[in-house]
């Protein structure tokens, strides 16, 4: 295996490197993060806080998924040429690991109740999502920046198709704000690589989604039963 | 005017954009970002949450601090070159980005006590500089990555040198934890261009840091009083 992508058993924010090597037909492989964190991080070069961890053979260690996930479209052929829509590619990645925190309250510094959830689902997931879409329209169609699948499509479905597999109700959230970027979700996980990586992943982790009480919580406000 | 930088009258998040193109010798102008945020985020193109928000003349207008600094390091030969070492000075940029939300808890989503903050202090903030440490260690001298100025320069200079400006106590963290960093900050805040941009910036600013009460709170549990 060239690859080796450290991160627990759930999509979150180790499922945008698996995407991205799956879409690049490059086999990799998963351990668990806990040969490194919280303990050994400093045995590593370019050591991170928190997974994921990548470890390419006879090259790259590094830690920082958006990091990781420039260097890996990079070297693939799914960074786009020409620095606006570099940038745009780049900046598609960052938006996504920042919902990734904002859903995970900062990774369970606090739980969702009924009143805070209200209102980040209505006001800054909405606003998300819509961030997402006015993406799509400015730039895309049929991938999420013209012509041809990039690190930005990516990070579309990394970020919105793990959340509604895991909290179904939110696919209505995304069909309102963000139409056509729920339509694209529906052509990319048709792409043969990414659909055969999607269907082993969720056999893998279920309906998993970021673990933890956090998780529980975000059932609990959504109305769903825990998962099992 | 180039570059126009919108972001409030403080480091903390818009320093580094500024302290890039104060390196590369790029004239900037900023602005507030209260002409886009909250209310005329989806007036402009790849929109973000929150600031800063940066518009080149006739081109690039995007959201997203660490997009905008490594579009803006790739443009002004800030970006080192080989596939390792982008990545490098990419995580660099994201980790500071990283600590400035752990530091302001997540833009004040609580604020600190004494415990929380002896603890954060002691745990994280001291992982966050080893981390900082570590990477000139393997890869630095004289500069983070080397024997040229890139943009982990800029990110380590950006996150450490306002933070310990604002709040002196942690300089003594710094030098603890970090040492080779430390001594860094002091040869890069001498570079001419770094070196007239810090002195105008803490002529402007103050002492002010992130901001509203998360800043106070952070004065608080320092044991410094509240900036005037």
């Amino acid at each position: 295996m060239a690859y080796t992508l450290y991160y627990w058993p759930l999509p979150f924010r180790g499922i945008f490197i698996e995407l991205l090597l799956a879409e690049a037909g490059q086999p990799f492989e998963k351990k668990s993060p806990s040969s490194i964190y919280p303990d050994h991080r400093f045995d590593r070069p370019l050591p991170g806080m928190a997974p994921p961890y990548l470890v390419e053979k006879g090259g790259l260690q590094i830690a920082q998924m958006p990091a990781i996930a420039t260097h890996l479209a990079e070297r693939h052929g799914l960074m786009p040429s020409g620095a606006e829509a570099r940038a745009a590619a780049t900046k598609a990645i960052l938006d996504a690991n920042d919902v990734l925190e904002e859903i995970s309250q900062n990774g369970g510094v606090q739980m969702w109740e009924e009143e805070s959830w209200g209102e980040f689902r209505a006001e800054r997931l909405a606003t998300w999502m819509r961030i997402f879409e006015e993406t799509y329209q400015h730039h895309g169609g049929p991938f999420m920046l013209g012509e041809e699948i990039t690190l930005a499509d990516i990070a579309a479905l990394g970020l919105w198709a793990p959340m509604i597999h895991a909290l179904p109700p939110l696919e209505e959230d995304l069909k309102r704000h963000a139409p056509q970027v729920s339509a694209l979700l529906g052509r990319l996980a048709q792409r043969p690589g990414l659909e055969a990586f999607l269907t082993a992943q969720r056999a893998r982790d279920g309906q998993g989604y970021c673990g933890g009480e956090i998780e529980a919580s975000l059932r609990e406000v959504l109305g769903l039963k825990a998962e099992g």
